[in-house]
This record gives structure tokens, C-alpha cells and sequence, in this order.
């Protein structure tokens, strides 16, 4: 059995423990793994992923495997990695996974080309960077692939301007845009995840603290809600006048980062943008502040401004970095400004992954059927798709909602009374 | 001077504090009215307008007029006129409205037909009551007309199915489906006037009720929002799996509309839909249940089984009918099942109907322009007029947001660069 | 039939309806009211009682009055009188009642007069005006009277006051001190019926506003959740550290008035103290801020240094006053600074009033039979009594609780047991 | 140097840097240490303390050491004590402490007994175990002992029921009873680190589930909002009506627990009662539940009733053992039914425990001046020293707040002006 790089293979009982745990509540994902084991959907067909390896992903890979697939992994982020989780595929689930909690850039880089090594019909990726790998530096491979899936908003943004540099050489479908996914995923999970992994990784009270919230897209709306759950009062940054707006609207303070910089006692970032929290930003910033990231890359704190204004910096606790400026503040950034929930704690809750690995798997059987009908381009699932998926999870929530009847479809679709 | 016809002169100065007192929050309207008066863009245009005659309407009466155009204006609704700015557009603006509030259907109907007496170019509705009439009893008129504009989701999906049936003759503006409508219209003008119209007709406490929300639209979500933000416990009834889905995420419970039935205390109609609380519903219903609509039509409440249903009705209070059922239960009905904030309240506040009418104001001005290029469709305002209403709204909320630098900017259309 | 002082006889057929609406939701005053009827507790008792004249005010009344009470009352605010219902306790229930909506302060304490000219032997505040007035000008009448009852918080503090000075001559029970009363009527009743009385009043859109709500007590608490709860950014100011506190983890943010004065958008009183809002805070106030109260005198807002800043005011709409500054700058007040709740809408639902005026109508009865125990102190009802209510209350909305098993009435009174 | 029990010296250094970031966040314990260091008000008194052993209380430890005491720690749980943190107070700050995570009751009562040997003047407890076994087990210290404090409800009930009994032999200062104390640190600190406890050991989503919340009390209504600000749809069970029928005005759904039983997706007890959770109610919940406590005795679930429905039981993830039933049905009890946030959390944020660990240290010098003058009952912090650590955390948190002008204390001193 060909087998990934991973850290510990004491850790894969405990891995397969969690897998199972996750699985109890990512029933349609379950499913569609029974119809799948049956059906062999996808029998032979070699794909490579690129995804953070946590217990969700694992019952993706284990039901995409049950439906017939060649399936390799790496991982999408050098933090994101559950190493249990990377030894239970390994060794339990015969899954070759790549992927090493805390590995340097060279090793992540190395995982991905690892995983292009079979030689993949289609990739699965997650934030882009796989087919970024693949149409820069193994061109070679492109002709053999059929099409790929991408998960997130950012690798979306990315495909869309490689189609518009027409260098994206085969469909992919946005995963993404399903509404099953990012009015789930991006909203309940973000936000539920984020706020999670910085009480884990800090223990501060939420109550009565500025928390600043740099983006209200789903994420952000989804952040701030479950900041103002906790007790925060919460600051919005925007550069969309329409979110900052809604922001606004729905009781939320809005102003320029460089305002909120001076009142802030928490920061958080999902822009999927770069710099948004920056030197001038820094520079302002209360004693004590902590800064943290949940957008998809290290790039939305500029760390390389945050370290030239220090003089060092210490470990406080796991996760959590102090940084001593000049002037005797101390700054906390955290998880290496990586997805904060990702790293300092386990990422979304296996119930909205479960929808969104369902958009995954149903995604992969039908690029199969339905690739070569279309040109190199973004692709969204069809909404048939979207809404049987939000059907069995209402189903399995034991969730009975009302069905038109005949008289009111009538009506939906006439023009001809009126008051 | 022509004039309309309205219910009472010595009102109209009362009308016309009031329309005042809406101005001073409608800023962005009242901009384009300043440049409207000095570029005269709709000079000499005949437009027929069917909306609810509340202050902000007149306020976007008053700025089409200041544009040049020449306007009629007739009621959308027989209960949401407000006498006194009826009659101070007839009176101070000398703006022919026919609009009495109560009027009987006959009545609202030789008003519609009135407003088309003028044999306009542009039509401005709200329900799409106008454009029906206009199709169905005045071919010979339609020749004549330039485009027009729709004002709601209902409308909105009216002209939709006309054009599937090819009955539809000129393209309309769906003025619903700028994000600077229905984002805040839908949503926190619905939600603040459902509850506010729901509390002057009954004088009841929210917190601790049972409130049922029938409909997880934009209006459904700002009137479950609100309803759970006076304290109440909310219950929401859908057929669209998604929206049913993300109303339970949203911490709502879920279920058909006949569990619902015996568990609600206040009943809240916003779908769009006909017959939505039925016969079935309304005999499981608990003695004392208060039923309102807020969703365009009165259709969405079953108004005639409710009276089979009852041996006698009586007016507890102003806009709230008792219903006394054969078996001694009484259940409410609020202002007929007419829309609960037009009739028993003052309908939206004028802070959004400033963006709607800002929609409103701008697309007559872009389908003057624009109309001919389209054949007989649905047609949206362009993106950046829309973003540029969120932008003025905000400057003059005095909120100030970030704009993106030019690394920003490139980093957001960039692809190549990765973890 | 002796009669009071009310405005327009014609009202009284809808102040019974109204009267009979409110009833309606006042299941435990209604039990209290058979039981009345039946035992006839308070025969023959004169009681002079100064209340609002609200619909909620006369289900207290006819409750006292079939238990053989017999009862004269008067207006506890010269705005808060509903004219239909002061009618109908004239007409239709035998009530003399002198109370008439906008009446002069003249005619108030005429009317306060009245009310203590059948020599009471119990009194019923609202306030404390009437004990003032007897105390300070009918002491004659002081040696007839048994007990009194005081039903706010302002009115509690002064009978505070009034026993340190050795002034109170007779017991009054603080109906306020009940947590039936205060946790639900202060919190709830205030919340709900201050942002009514500011939307029906402004109709302005609360979402995205800066309300600023001065004082954090259970009022303030109460109107700082529901401004919260339709959208608003809320800032508290308070004078004690820990409301203060309790404000700042509750997510609301925390400052001075002076500081919040610019910020403001609508500011709300809700202290029982002087001059919260003064002149050094209107000077910095923005364009178009929107001043109301809703403590109980009119003393929260300096109306005359508003005056005084003032070059002229106009009538906006009902109840919103228009000061034009010298400066250019128009602020609006609201029903003359006075109680907003009761002036500009209905006061507090029936629903909380129905446990509020429980405890009235079972403190009547408590101090009749126990009023000579005790001296000229301020008093508060049992506890059980309190608990009762509360019970009846959750029974007539059909909620059930546990009950405590034998074993866990024992494990609360041990002690010797351990980890 | 005398030293106690713990687990591991290589945990030291880590948990110092950890007790360094919580004292990051406790502002208020900070300045008294400092006065505390100068003015060494404790002189040579033995304090042995009966306390949770984590970051925030090494902090206190450190406070009333500074401060001249002798103090001996134990744990007050088996399962709270944070190892690192015992390993710190032991090497690095010379504070000999009994406490090991997972020890069991022989080993938990040896410590209680260690913690004694040093013959206290003063006892501090978290759930009265302390001065439960001096009263019970060593007599012969009480003469020593000057006085107490108490930091819990639970506690505080049980010194009630004592001095009921006339068991209590000494005076005890209830901490609990402090505004700043329970308001806070049983709100906000319950209210988050239960939930944070929850989403750590099981990673499950929160929006969305039916959260069971058995009491109302403060912890009650800290989880119950927390629980519903992460978007769970929230059920209160309850035993006083008063406390139920807030519960309901908030917005709850309240019913009794065997109703509960079948509807709650995650349970959660905060009583200080036993068997909240009783066999009748397991036998009744759905597939999948999950059980938590965060009340101070592992006694509120029936854990040996569940044992006995159960043919197993296994380790689903820490702090997650799933409970096979006969009938196939898994049932998940989080951290063996003990405080859940204090198990599978860290307990009490810091900015909490500031203010509630400010009052133990006032209590410990207010009691050493002052317990003299007192018999064996159960005491309160003075209000002025409650009101002051309100200030000084106001201060630290850099919110200023308004003062009475001279004018408005008069105001609230008066009775004789009126309307």
C-alpha cells in the first residue's frame, strides 16, 4: 500500500475515535457514502485533494473512496493539519495523506506535488493551491484531467481571474457557490469556529470587549454575530459600501480600520485580502491587543510590519505570540496569523461540513458526467443538487417543513389577479 | 390644475409637515432631487405611478416632478393611503393623486384607471397592479409606453411569469432586486413596521409570545429578527428548504404550519403566497390567536374560511376584527389581511424607503435612457448605481469605510501567488 | 352617582372595548377580580387612587371595586390619560374619574384634590404626588387613613426619603419592590412601550441608529435590550459603577453623557433623576437628534435650558417638537418630556400591568388587614404572594414547571454531604 | 520550604507563563497585590483555601501571599485542578498546594485534610467542603479559626443551612453575595466558559440545536444567552415560578424537564440540586444527546442511573463518554457530569475571576478586622468595597462613567416636589 507522510502513528486510534465522532453528525454526507459504496460512482478515477486534513475531511475522503476513487491527500494549510486525523487515513483508511501539523513551506510544497504524483483526473482543492501547482510548475498533467472541485471563497476569486487571463486550462466547480455551502459553512461555521479557537487559544471573556471584524461577507457576518452572542461590542471594516451598510444596519459600528485600530481589543480578519491589517493599523493599537486571522491565507496581517516593529516576542500560551514593540506595548497575534480556527482549534463543526463536503462529493460524480460539456471556466452546482442537499439535512434534524400545494403553485406562477 | 381624488383638504397641511418630516431622513432621495431640479432629466415625461401614498412616496413625487416629469399618482393598496399626504399632494404639490384610504374596489380600481387617463410613458407600481390593468383592459395604450418600473418581490415575480407566458409588452426595472432595496426595504423596513404596526393595533406584549412567521425571505428574516428582538419566541413556517434550513440555524424553530398553528399566540404572513393560514390551520389555532398579513396581497390569510368559520365578528379595537367561531374560540384578524404596516402603522420608515425611491428615481432616469435597448423584460439597475446609493447613504449617516490600496487591489484580481 | 372630570362623554362606548381588550390579557387580575366578587374584601374601603388612566388602570379598578371598594381616581400625569377610558370609568362603571389628556397643571392638582374628597382610608400612587399633597396639604385627612400602596420607582425613593425625615405618617406598601412587578413591568413593559411611543411618534427606522439610553436600571435595561433588539448601536450612561458594568458585558458601550451627546441619535431617559440631559449636552448634540423620556417626571431633560438654546419650535408631527437653536440646529422632543411610553403610545401591555396590578389589588388587601402592625414604613408584599402571582401568571400562558421531588427539598437543606 | 501535591515539575515553567497572561487580565486583583505587597495586612495569618486550582487562582494565591499570608491550597474538584498551574504554585511561588487533575475522592479528601494540617486562622472555600470537614473531621481547629470566605451559591446555601442547624462555629463572608462577584463572574464566566467547554470537547455546532438550560438562576441565565447568541434555540426547565416566567419573557421556551427530555439536543444543568437529570428523563431523550454540569457537585445528573440504563460505554473523544443503552441508543456525558467548564475547559475567564478574587481578597482583610464582632452567620462584603471594585475595573477597562452633580443628589434626596 503506497502511504502519505505523517507525523505519528501512535496518534491513528485516537484519529479514527474522532473520525467516528464527526461522522455522527454528518448524516448526508453518510448518505451519500451508502449510495456510493453501492453505485461505485466513481470507480477508478484518480483524484488528488488539497484540504485541510481534519476529522470532516476524512469522512469526505472515506466516502469518496467508498464510491470508487483513487484518492491522495495533502494538506491546504501548514497549521490546519489534525496529525491523528493524517495517521488514521494513512493507516486505517489506506488513504495516502501528506501532511504534518506545523510543516515548514518547502515540506508543504513537497506534499502537494506528492499529491499530483498519481497523476489525478481530477483535483479537489481548497483555496487553489493545487491547481495553482499544477498549471505552473506540472502543465504535463493537464491533459489527463477531467475537471476539479474548489471549496472557498478565496480559491473561487482565484479561478475567476484565471479565466479572465485565460490561463485556467479545464472546468472547476465552485463548491463555493452552492448555498448549501457558503450560507452554512462561511456563516454558522466561521463564526461559531473563529470565536471558538480564539476563547481556546486565549481564555479571555468576550463580554464587554471591541471586537473589530474586518469584512462583513458571510464570514464576517457570521463572526460578528457570534462575537455579539458572546458579549462583544463589535466594530465592522468594509471597503463594499452595500456590506458595510448592512453592517450598519444590523446594529454594528463602522469605520475605517485605522479608527478602529485605537479602540479595539480584539482584531480579526476575512477580507481574503492582503495587508488589512497593517503597520499604520499596528502602530495605534491598545496595550494587550490581540490580532487574529480567519481568512483563507496569511497574508491579511501584515506580520512582517508587526515584526519589524518589535524588539522580540514570546510564547504566552499555545498559540498565542506576544510581541514587544518599541514603545514597551505588547501586541498578541495568533496562530501565526494562519486560519485561527483552523489551527488553534479544530475548524468548522462536522454539521456544516457535512453539507459542504456533500456539495464535495455530489460535485465530483457530477463533474465526471458533465465536464467535457463545458470549456475551461467556474462551474456551480445545479440547484436541484443544492436543495436536495438542504432536504436531507432538514430530514435528519427531524425538521418537517410545508410543501406548496397545488392551488399555491397556481398562484406562484400567474400574473393575471391582482388586489 | 387637474386633480386627484382624496378624502379630506384640511388635512392636507397636517400631510405636509409630515412629508417634511420624512425628508429630513431621506438625504440620498433628497440629493438626487437637487440635481434633478437643476438637469431636468425626465422633462415633459408622463408617468402614472401606483404606490403607497405615504409620506416617502410623496417624496418621490415630489422629486420626479422636480425632474420634470409630468405624474399621476393612484393607490397600490385600498387601506395604505394616508389621507393627509393625499391631499397635500393634491393640494400643495399639485401632483394628481386619487388615494382615500378604505376605498372600496371599485373605487381603487377607477383610481388605477385614472392614473392611466394621462396615457403615460413610464409606469412606476408596486404589486404590478398598473401593468395588469395596462395589459389587460388598456391595449390600446401600451404603444405609448417607454418601460417601467416595479417596486416588490411580488411584482417582481408577476413580470417574470408574464414574460414566460410572452404576455409582458415593455421592459421593466425590477427595482426589488437592487441590493440597496431589498436588503433594506425587505428586510428592516418589514421587520420594524410588521412588529410596529402589530403592537399600535393590539397594544400587546411581544416578550414571551409564540410569534409565527410564515415566509424566510428578506421580509421574513427582518420580521422573525424583530419579533425575537421584542422578546418573543419565534417559529418559522417555510416550503424552501434552504431558507428553512437557515432559519433554524439561525436559533428559530421550524416546522409546518399546522404544528405551528396550536403553538402560535401572533400569526405574521410574508410570503408572497396565497392561503398560507387556511381553514385546517385556523380551527387548531388557541383561543385568542391574532392573525396578520404583511406580504403584498390579501391572499396569503384564507379570509373567507375564517368567516364560514365564525357565527359573528365584532372591532375589539382599530384594525383588529374578533372572529367568533362556532366553538366560542375568537381569533384576530388585523386590518383585514391587508399589509399589517401600511394599513394599521405608517408602512417603512423613511430611512429605507430613501434607498428604495433613490432605486426608484435613478431608474426612471436609466430607463428613459436605456429602455429601448431591451426588448419586453426584466431588467436590473445597473451594479454601480446601486453601489452608489449605499455610498451616499452612508455618507450622510456619517460613516465613513476603507477603500482598497492599490496593492490591494492587485492582490484581490492576482491568481499566482499561494501559501 | 357622584362623577369625575373627563373629557368627551362620545368616547366611552370605544374606552370599553379597549377596556375589554386589555382584560383580555389580564387572566391573573381576572381571577383575582372573581374572587373579589365573591368575598367582597375591600367593602365599604374608601381608596383614592392617582394612576395613568390606561385600559390596563381600569381592569384594576372594576377589580377593586367588586371587592366592595369604593374608589375615586385621578390622573398621575397630566399626558397619560386615555380620554376614551377615563369616559368610560364614568359612564359605564360608576368610577369617578377626573382625569383629561393634556390637562394644565392647575387642573392636575385640582384633580389630585378631588380624588381625596371622599377622605380615603387607603391611597394608590403612582408617583407619590397623592401622599405628597396629603401630607403637605389636607394633614386633616391623615388620621382616617390605613395604608397606602405606591406602584413606581421614583415613587418608592421618595418614601424612602420621606421615612429618613420622619415625614411619612402613615405605611405604604412599595408595589414596585415585588419582583412580579418590577423584573416584568420595569424591564419588559418600559422596554416594549418606550420604543413604540419613539416609532409611533418619529416613524423613524431604529436600525443602524446611536440610541443613547441614560440610566441602567431595570427600565433601562428593559429599553436598552429592545433598541438592541431593533437594530440599534446603544450606548448607556449611568452614575453607579457596577449598572454601569453590568452595561459594558452586556455589549452596550459605556461613556458620559457629554461624550455620548455627540454620538447620539435618539436619546432615551430612563434615571428618576434631574437634568440628565442638560444644557452643555444639547450644545453638543448632532443635527436632528430626537430627545425623549420615559422616567417617571419630566424633570430628566432640561426643557427649559432647551428653551433657552432655542430661537423658535414648530410641531413636527403629534408629540414631536421641533427646537430650532440659534445655531441652526433643530432637536426634537418628544410628548413635552414627559413619560413617552404613556404619552406617545399606551403605556405598558396589559400583559405585564395584569401582575403589576395583581400586586395592587392583593396589596390592598394585605394592607387592610396589616397596615396597623406595622408604622409609617414602606412595606413590601410577602414573598409568597409574589410567588402566587408568578404562578398564576405561567399557568394562564399554559407554561408548566418542574416541582421539587422530596429528595431535592432535602439535598437544598443539607449540608453535610460533599464533593 | 514545605510543599505539596501535584502532578508533574516539568508543567511549571508553562503554567507560570499561563498564570502570567491571566494576571494580564486581572487589572483589580493587580493594584490590591501591589497596596497589599507595602501594606502586608496579613501578616503571618494561615489562610488554607479550598479552591479550584487554576491560572486565576494561582493569581489570588499570589495577592494574599504578597500580602503576608501563609497559604496551603487544595483543589476544591478532582477534575478542575489545572496540573501546570499546581506545578508553578508549588516551585516557582512557594505556595505548598494539594491538587492533581483526575484524583480521586481518597486522594481529594487526603488534600482537604493537608491543606488543614497547617492550622488555619482563616478558610477560603469553593463549595464549603472546607469548613464542612473541619466542622465534621477536625473540631479541634475551630477555636483557632478566626473566619472564612465562601465563594459559591452552592456554598452559601449549604452556611445557611448550617447556621439553621446551629452547626456553623465561625463567621464566613459570602463572596457570592458581592454584585460584583455573582452579576459577573456567574453570568458572563458560567455563561461562556460552559459553552466554550462544550464546543471543546465535542466540536459540534451550536446553531441550530435544541440547548437544554436546567435553571434560571445566574449561571442559568449566563449559558442560556450565551447558548443562545451561538444561534442554539434554547429550553428552560425551572422549579420557581418567578425565575420561569423571566425565562419566558426572554424568549425562552420553558416546560418541565421530561418534556424537555425528548426535545434537547444538549443538556445542560446549573441548579446546585440533584437528579435534574434523572433516569425518567434519559429514558426519554433522542439518539445522540449530549449531557453536561456546570453546577458546583457532580450530583445534578443521576450518572448511576445512567450507568444502569447502559449494557457500555466508551471514550468517543476527552471528556466525551458515550453511554450505549439497552435499546441501541447512545447518550454522551461530558467530564463524568463534573463543571464542565472547569473539566473540559479552563474555567472562568480571568477578567472575571478579577472581580470575584478582588472580593475574596478585601473579604480576607475585611474579615480579619472585623470577624470578631460577629457570631457564626453568614456575612456580606460591604456595599462601598462591592461598588469599588466596580470602579476600579471600569477604570482599568477605560470606561468612564457619569457623577451626581450636586443638584441631582439633592434631587434623589427629596420628596416634596412633585409633578
Amino acid at each position: 500500500m503506497s502511504i502519505g507522510d505523517f507525523k505519528d502513528p501512535s496518534l491513528a486510534d485516537r484519529g479514527k475515535a474522532r473520525i467516528e465522532w464527526a461522522a455522527r453528525d454528518m448524516p448526508v454526507l453518510g448518505m451519500i457514502r451508502e449510495r456510493f459504496a453501492k453505485e461505485r460512482p466513481l470507480e477508478g478515477i484518480r483524484i488528488s485533494g488539497c484540504l485541510h486534513i481534519t476529522t470532516e475531511t476524512a469522512n469526505l475522503a472515506i466516502t469518496l473512496k467508498a464510491g470508487g476513487a483513487q484518492l491522495v491527500l495533502c494538506a491546504s494549510n501548514p497549521l490546519s493539519t489534525q496529525d491523528d486525523v493524517s495517521a488514521s487515513l494513512n493507516i486505517h483508511e489506506g488513504i495516502p495523506t501528506f501532511a504534518i501539523k506545523g510543516e515548514d513551506t518547502e515540506t508543504y510544497y513537497r506534499h502537494l506535488h506528492a499529491a499530483l504524483e498519481q497523476h489525478p483526473q481530477m483535483t479537489m482543492d481548497d483555496g487553489c493551491d493545487l491547481v495553482n501547482i499544477l498549471h505552473k510548475e506540472r502543465p504535463d498533467l493537464l491533459e489527463g484531467i477531467i475537471g476539479g472541485m474548489e471549496e472557498t471563497t478565496t480559491g473561487v476569486i482565484r479561478l475567476h481571474n484565471m479565466v479572465r487571463d485565460n490561463a485556467l486550462k479545464y472546468p472547476v466547480l465552485a463548491v463555493n457557490d452552492s448555498d448549501t455551502k457558503h450560507l452554512f459553512d462561511n456563516r454558522y461555521g466561521t463564526g461559531q469556529s473563529t470565536m471558538d479557537a480564539i476563547i481556546r487559544s486565549t481564555n479571555r471573556l468576550i463580554a464587554g470587549r471591541n471586537v473589530v471584524v474586518a469584512g462583513y461577507g458571510w464570514c464576517g457576518k457570521g463572526v460578528a454575530s457570534r462575537a455579539r452572542g458572546l458579549g462583544a461590542s463589535v466594530i465592522v471594516t468594509e471597503v463594499a459600501p452595500i456590506a458595510a451598510l448592512e453592517a450598519a444596519m444590523d446594529g454594528f459600528r463602522v469605520m475605517p480600520m485605522l479608527d478602529a485600530a485605537s479602540e479595539g481589543d480584539i482584531f480579526i480578519t476575512v477580507t481574503g485580502d492582503k495587508n488589512v491589517i497593517d503597520r499604520h493599523h499596528i502602530e495605534r493599537m491598545k496595550e494587550g491587543a490581540i490580532i487574529a486571522n480567519s481568512g483563507h491565507f496569511n497574508d491579511e496581517i501584515n506580520i512582517s510590519a508587526l515584526n519589524d516593529l518589535s524588539r522580540s516576542h514570546y510564547t504566552a500560551r499555545d498559540f498565542v505570540e506576544g510581541y514587544t514593540l518599541a514603545d514597551g506595548r505588547t501586541i498578541y497575534l495568533l496562530a501565526e496569523g494562519r486560519l485561527v480556527n483552523l489551527s488553534a482549534a479544530e475548524g468548522h463543526p462536522a454539521s456544516v461540513m457535512d453539507m459542504s463536503f456533500a456539495n464535495q462529493a455530489l460535485g465530483a460524480e457530477y463533474m465526471l458526467h458533465n465536464a467535457r460539456n463545458f470549456g475551461p471556466q467556474v462551474l456551480t452546482l445545479p440547484e436541484e443538487l443544492d436543495q436536495e442537499i438542504a432536504r436531507l439535512k432538514l430530514k435528519s434534524m427531524g425538521i418537517k417543513i410545508d410543501t406548496l400545494t397545488e392551488e399555491q403553485r397556481h398562484y406562484l406562477n400567474d400574473w393575471q389577479s391582482g388586489t
